[in-house]
């Protein structure tokens, strides 16, 4: 997506051919810079130390880790330490040990000789995979955003969204966000309300730096202030990002996206979640059995942000003395979604509606 | 209630007798500050920049800057100017009005020379009113944690609330932590699930502390946390405030709330709200009629915390550029609450239930 003006990626090969590049989110919104990785060390820090997040660009990263690693020592070994080393970054997401397996499968095969180049192409390949299949979400998901602009009478198409599951959390165009651009570049006129994100405010940051920056209207709004606009009839849909849907349609998310489905609900305002199916755990029935990560107390009782003399500042919100609790994510059950949308298409979140977009899962497990 | 183990209350009448103190909250958790309040534009400028909050701490400081107001210009144009300044500060709040309402009345009647002197006492019995009423709010909301104590197997009575609706709401004791304080006072074990309660963060600043300072339990969370916390069954029951109660029991609290009853009615918790008569709206049939304030959207976008020095230091968290909206207010439908706790006792949120508790209110409007 656009960024001044000009198209990026949150990934890519640098143009010595040898070295790879990132956004490093750490600093947005108030700065971009971009980072270097040399080595399989520096992939590792990037993913661990958050310079990359989002499940989808994680697993990006962590296949172009491995073919840093193989530049040095293409050996068996030498592979294998460096899976190892990158699948104990931030060892909950999926699509990092589907990443990390790719890698080992493509170049175990092969001649050490061969493995460096081959890395790099794969690495290249996973990378456009994840663009390919984000830009279907967005023309899966432009229907939806399409049809609520027939439907109103004026003004522009109204949707929330929460936390930040667009371009910087993927190689680009994002997941919830990919219907959105879409819409935008379709000229149908859509604003977004951006939920700020507490305790991360990823929301705030990236969310609202993405839109401002490719030119998309939005409001940042309190998490708190989602159920009053739907009653007020000022929110036309709403789409989100999932980090692990469960066979039954139960989805996996950030802390208080559940909060928002029940008002979607209670209003009659849809609830989409976009998602590219590498995070669909079709070994697990129902939402209940996802574990829930809960992080550092630190993220509740301060907030880093930037001073007026534009230097980045964390404070503290909480008096001292007072004990913080930090639940990452909830799960938001079936029966409150409206719709999946998926690269292959929208389907109803259940069970049957995965199945139907992904008949090659019947086979496994009971009927 | 207490602080470093003295009782304390929001606001009084200075020592020299013509002058008014309160805790200034906007330094609060982090410096407990007294302020002085000697002009009726103090007094409005206390309210409206927020030094004071809360519905009933509003208008007991309204009441004492009419009595500021007369001491300077105690005519009938002094006395409606005064009134009208005070009425504009903040739109929601219906105690305000009710607390101007009620001096204009006490004054009026008096010739000019007399009521300096007759509106600092009626200010004066405002304060003790609230004091009296939240004291037996909490006698009314102890059986509800009590009866809750009494069916757990074991552990604490754990209680979600929003905002602050401690005593730094109110003149002291406050509204729905009145009967938290009192169960934990008959030594009956409480946890309370502090909402942070964004854009202004009063949960995270003044509830925190008032119960920090009281010696209850507590932790701290991010505003999305509540619905994940009731999927767990980690709440027991949800006590709120509110800053108007239309007559069918709709209430409007802080933007937020709306979402935790929606939480509560989803899984089963009891959602109870905690108000003095005074913020029943006898005049509006119902919620969608209130008006919802909108604040400056820098509250939004910047936020004060304390940094490691002790300094308050106020950072952006949002990209420059991208607009904020700042709802104050949420409405939560009657059909979502399951009583409101009062000084007379605990009534269903109904018409039928407020004029049960109130049957001289019977007699307005149509039956």
């Amino acid at each position: 997506m656009n960024v001044n003006g000009r198209p990026m990626r949150t990934i890519w090969l640098a143009e010595d051919g040898r070295t790879v590049e990132i956004i490093d989110q750490r600093l947005l919104p108030h700065q971009l810079a971009v980072g270097r990785l040399r080595t399989l060390a520096e992939a590792a820090a990037a993913i661990r130390d958050m310079a990359v997040r989002g499940a989808p660009l994680i697993g990006a990263t962590a296949a172009y880790g491995v073919a840093l690693a193989a530049a040095g020592d293409p050996s068996d070994e030498g592979i294998a330490r460096a899976v190892e080393a990158l699948a104990a970054t931030r060892p909950t997401a999926v699509n990092l040990r589907w990443a990390l397996d790719t890698m080992r499968q493509a170049l175990l095969p092969l001649p050490p000789r061969r493995r460096r180049e081959a890395a790099l192409a794969r690495a290249g390949e996973i990378a456009e995979e994840d663009v390919a299949i984000n830009r279907a979400i967005g023309e899966h998901g432009l229907p939806l955003i399409a049809d609520a602009w027939r439907r109103k009478a004026g003004g522009p198409v109204e949707i929330l969204t929460h936390c930040n599951a667009g371009w910087l959390a993927t190689v680009d165009w994002g997941t919830a966000l990919a219907p959105i651009y879409r819409a935008h570049d379709e000229d149908i006129p859509v604003h977004v309300w951006v939920d700020e994100t507490r305790p991360r405010n990823q929301g705030a940051s990236l969310t609202a730096w993405e839109l401002l920056q490719h030119g998309v209207p939005h409001t940042v709004i309190a998490d708190n202030a989602g159920g009053y606009l739907m009653r007020q009839g000022r929110v036309d849909l709403c789409i989100t990002g999932t980090d692990r849907t469960a066979r039954n349609g139960d989805v996996a998310n950030k802390i208080g996206t559940y909060l928002k489905a029940l008002a979607a609900g209670d209003n009659g305002v849809p609830f989409y979640v976009a998602l590219p199916s590498p995070t669909i755990d079709w070994a697990i029935d129902d939402g209940g059995r996802i574990p829930i990560e809960q992080r550092d107390p630190r993220e509740v009782t301060h907030i880093a942000g930037w001073s007026e003399a534009g230097e980045r500042v964390e404070v503290r919100l909480v008096p001292d003395g007072s004990p913080a609790a930090n639940f990452a994510f909830d799960v938001t059950p079936a029966r409150l979604v409206t719709g999946l949308i998926t690269e292959r298409g929208v389907c109803a979140a259940s069970r049957e509606g995965l199945l139907g977009l992904f008949p090659e899962r019947r086979d496994r497990g009971a009927a």
